[in-house]
This record gives structure tokens, C-alpha cells and sequence, in this order.
């Protein structure tokens, strides 16, 4: 890795990785957009010979998974763990479903370092605050982009460290400013976060959304991870658990279209204010609770 | 394997396979139950180090699984496909969910051979009929004791075969006459249907319900599993999308307990009456659709 890893909370299995300017750009210069796809009518089939659903899962790679799911904003969770270290990671926690979390990292034995939101949602209150309180040396993280206050700032190139196993980050602004992608060491899965969606994705008429910029953050650091990379985004509203990055490729409605329709099709949505927008985002500044 | 396997529909890559009656009980004779454990207050947190989210879900495999859900009744249904051949099974289809079902096996390239209920559900009319109505091929199969007519009756020790991947029956009655939990071929999966839920279990209390029977089914055909094996329920309320044999012989708030409480426990449930019952049963008795 041509990153210097700064190991902030070597007590805690925490650290991220501040890659330089250079090699930021050396990476970002690999990552070709590959804007222009427009219809699917003609696609054929996904290949299905290089696609599987829980690649990285076995038991050699040591890695534990739970998809989780909050029914009222319709959002997952996603708690992983290193199977050995038990140091594990919370993403886009609810404060509804904390006490159903924290039962299930105990009854699993594991001990979570890290509470980290793809962003500021606005459609419910995080969960982060409340852990933080509820579980002893949690550490809440975000993007430095999203204006919030968190114990670990993030931006592109950093990882969080868990045991042997990291995720690392890609902002993927476009439906808020402080959007990432978080992506697992072996590029096996991504947690998108509103930025993809299962054949869909979020929407970019308030915080600060840009559909041009979500356009370019897609097809720049989500589509450009392995075709069979897993993707786990923060909601579905159609009971539909995981994609694949071949997938949305291939079948997304709205982002395998040019820029221009995507950005008309954005425009158009006419989607009603999100119910809990005014509540979630003051409180998403400061992890869901306002004394954290 | 000690059984014979007959291919009743080679070309279609559905079979099942009858185990003789005598090596029925040689099975169930090493399936030795373990009842007894009455409380989980002392009980240290699940060893994790030996348990996975998706074992057996990996490349080399070549299994494609996917978990679908519907939020109205809150079930699961589950895709499961060979990716050599892409001959598809999917558990427990929603009549209403058919349509994403169908469009997401297009999409997949799938060719879908067999529809399967875990048993004739009371709170949702399933996608078999309509599913059959709609992919040339597509065979309906349940349980033989679950009075419902299908194309395929199962029994305990029949598989449901597709490509080099199958699901074993097992026969777990107790929240119905016909119920039976699928398991896959390296019992690194079962879905469980009504028997066991994810810290929970499945009412007893209509359509053949009983408790005795569902604990001895659950302690026998399912508790007996490797402990790594997940468990993927027909329902979860709580947005729990997965458990292990491990975590429910640990955890289960019912199944812990012994018989005798048990059976307490499912008497004092004062659940009410399914709102669809009246529907769904009767319906589900002849697949979902009454001309099919």
C-alpha cells in the first residue's frame, strides 16, 4: 500500500489511512468513468459465472456479517466483525433499533469500536450518539464533508481498521456533500449509502444534492469496483437486500442513462419533503443526541 | 449418500431423492435431540469464531443466493441458484412480490424449476401459482402432508436438486402438519420456515398446531444441525435478517426452555387471528391460485 497508516486508537483496532495528494490522484487517475451507457433494452443477461452473493464471507477470511433492517425509514444496518479480534463496526446504526443492536453485539460477543454513517440522513435520527452512550469506547465517524461532529472525521482514502479487516472510504458526494462509499478491503462489498440504491438512487433536491455530481461519483468510484462487487445500500423500499455493481451497471433505470437524462430524470421526481427532515438533520449534526 | 436418487424431470434438473425407510431411521438416530436447556442468563456469548455469514456462498461454489422480503406479512422469500447451470429454486414466493421476483430472475438469467412453500401459510397467499402462470417450466412442490395440491409432494429425506446444489427435507411439523425446514447440501443453510424464527418460533394455536411436536421437530431436525449453519426464517418482525443453530440453541427466548414450559409458553400467547387466514389458507391449499 503506498498509504501511511496512522494508527489513532491502536488500543481500540481503530485507525485510518491518510493517502497522499499524489497517490490520491494515481488512484483517482485509474478510476476511468465510463459515462455513456444509456439503455438496457438490449442488454443480455448478467453474467452470472462471476457473480456470488457473499464473496469474502467464508470462514478462512474470518469476517462476520449482519444485514439489519430499521422498517419505518426503510433503512439497513450493516454490522461487521472481525471473528477473532471481535473489534467490530456498526454502519448507518437507527436510533430505534440501538437496543436490538446492542443485544445482538452482545450476544455475539463482540465488542463494536466504531459507529460510522455513509452520511447525514435525513430521513431518521442515527443511532450514534445513543451507542456512544450505551456502550463504552465506541467511536462515532462520518465524512469531515457532512458538516457533522463525530470523534472521527473521514475522508477519501482513510479506512477504518477493524482486526485484520478494513473499510475503506470513496466519497461518492451528489445526494448530500459529505456522501461516501465504504468499501471492504477485498473490494468484495460496498456500502453505498444513498448514493446507489437497488436500481435506484437517492435523491439530490435538498442538502446540498447535486445530480451531476452524484452522477459522476457513481460512475468514478462505485461502478469502477469489481463487476461482482457486492452492493449493500442504506435503504430499499422494495424488500430487495443486495446488488451487484455488474447489476446496477446494467439495470440501474437511472444511472446507466448520459448525464444530461440523469440529471432531467432528478429534476422530475417531485418527491414530497422527507417527513422527518427537520428533526433528523440538526440531530444527525451531533450523532442523533444533542449532549454526545 | 444411502439413498436413492431418482430424476424424475432430468432435463429439468428437478429431483428428489427417497431415502429408504430404514435409512430414514438410521438418520434420525444420529440426530440425537437435546433438550434440556432452560435458560440463557449464565451462557457465555456465542463462540463466533466459528461461524460466518455465508459460508458455502462463495465463488468456487458457485451458488447465487438472494434474500427477498415482504414488508406487508414481513416474509422472506429466498432465490437460490446453481451459476453453471442457472437452474434457480425459489423458497416461499409472495403473491404480491411476483413480479419483482420474475423480473429479477430475468435479469439474473435464471430459469427458475421449482416454486416451494415450507408449508401452507395463514398470513400471505403465495407467488406458486401465478409464478407457474408466468415461466414455462416452473414446478410447484410442498409438503406432502401439508394437504395441498402441487407437483411435487415432499416428504422427509427428499431433495429438490438444481444444478450440483440441492435442499434436503427435513420434516419439522408443529406450527403446522406440513411444515419442513430446506436445508443445503453442506448444511450451511436452513430455511427454517415457521419452525424456528430468529429468536422466536411460530405459533401453535391453529391449522394442526402443536407445541410438543414443534419443540421435539425443532430439537431434532433443526437444533441438530452444525452450529455454523445459518438460519433463514420465513419471518422477522424486528428487521433480523439472519441468525445460526449456534445463536438459537443459545438464545431462543422459547426453544431454550424445556417442553414442559415450552408448551406453557405457546399456550399464553393470546395471539389474535391472522387477518388473512380465511384467504390464505385456502388459497395456499391449491397453490395460490385456484385455476392452477
Amino acid at each position: 500500500m503506498n498509504s501511511v497508516t496512522i494508527r489513532l486508537q491502536p488500543a481500540l483496532a481503530c485507525a485510518w489511512r491518510r493517502q497522499t495528494t499524489r497517490n490520491s490522484r494515481r488512484i483517482r487517475a485509474l478510476q476511468l468513468p465510463c459515462y455513456g451507457a444509456s439503455s438496457t433494452d438490449l442488454l443480455p443477461p448478467v453474467q452470472t459465472n462471476l457473480r456470488h452473493y457473499c464473496s469474502g464471507m467464508e470462514q478462512e477470511k474470518g469476517l462476520l456479517f449482519r444485514q439489519l433492517f430499521e422498517s419505518v425509514s426503510s433503512t439497513y444496518s450493516y454490522l461487521l466483525a472481525d471473528l477473532e479480534t471481535k473489534d467490530a463496526v456498526l454502519i448507518d446504526p437507527v436510533l430505534e433499533t440501538v437496543d436490538r443492536d446492542i443485544k445482538l453485539i452482545d450476544e455475539l460477543g463482540l465488542s463494536l469500536k466504531v459507529a460510522v454513517n455513509t452520511h447525514c440522513h435525513a430521513d431518521h435520527i442515527t443511532g450514534t450518539g445513543l451507542l456512544k452512550k450505551r456502550l463504552i469506547g465506541v467511536k462515532s465517524a462520518i465524512s469531515k464533508h457532512s458538516g457533522a461532529t463525530a470523534d472521527i472525521l473521514l475522508t477519501d482514502g482513510d479506512s477504518i481498521i477493524f482486526g485484520k479487516h478494513c473499510l475503506n472510504v470513496r466519497e461518492t458526494p451528489g445526494h448530500t456533500d459529505g456522501c461516501m462509499t465504504l468499501v471492504t478491503g477485498d473490494q468484495s462489498m460496498a456500502f453505498t449509502g444513498d448514493a446507489v440504491l437497488i436500481r435506484g438512487c437517492g435523491r439530490t433536491d435538498f442538502q446540498q444534492g447535486c445530480s451531476k455530481r452524484l452522477y459522476e461519483s457513481v460512475h468514478e468510484k462505485i461502478f469502477t469496483l469489481p463487476g461482482h462487487c457486492l452492493i449493500y445500500p442504506a435503504h430499499d423500499y422494495k424488500g430487495q437486500t443486495v446488488s451487484t455493481v455488474d447489476e446496477e451497471r446494467k439495470y440501474n433505470p437511472r444511472l446507466t442513462k448520459s448525464l444530461e437524462e440523469f440529471v432531467d430524470i432528478m429534476k422530475n421526481l417531485n418527491l414530497s419533503k422527507p417527513a422527518k427532515i427537520d428533526i433528523a438533520v440538526p440531530a444527525n449534526l451531533v450523532c442523533g443526541l444533542h449532549d454526545v
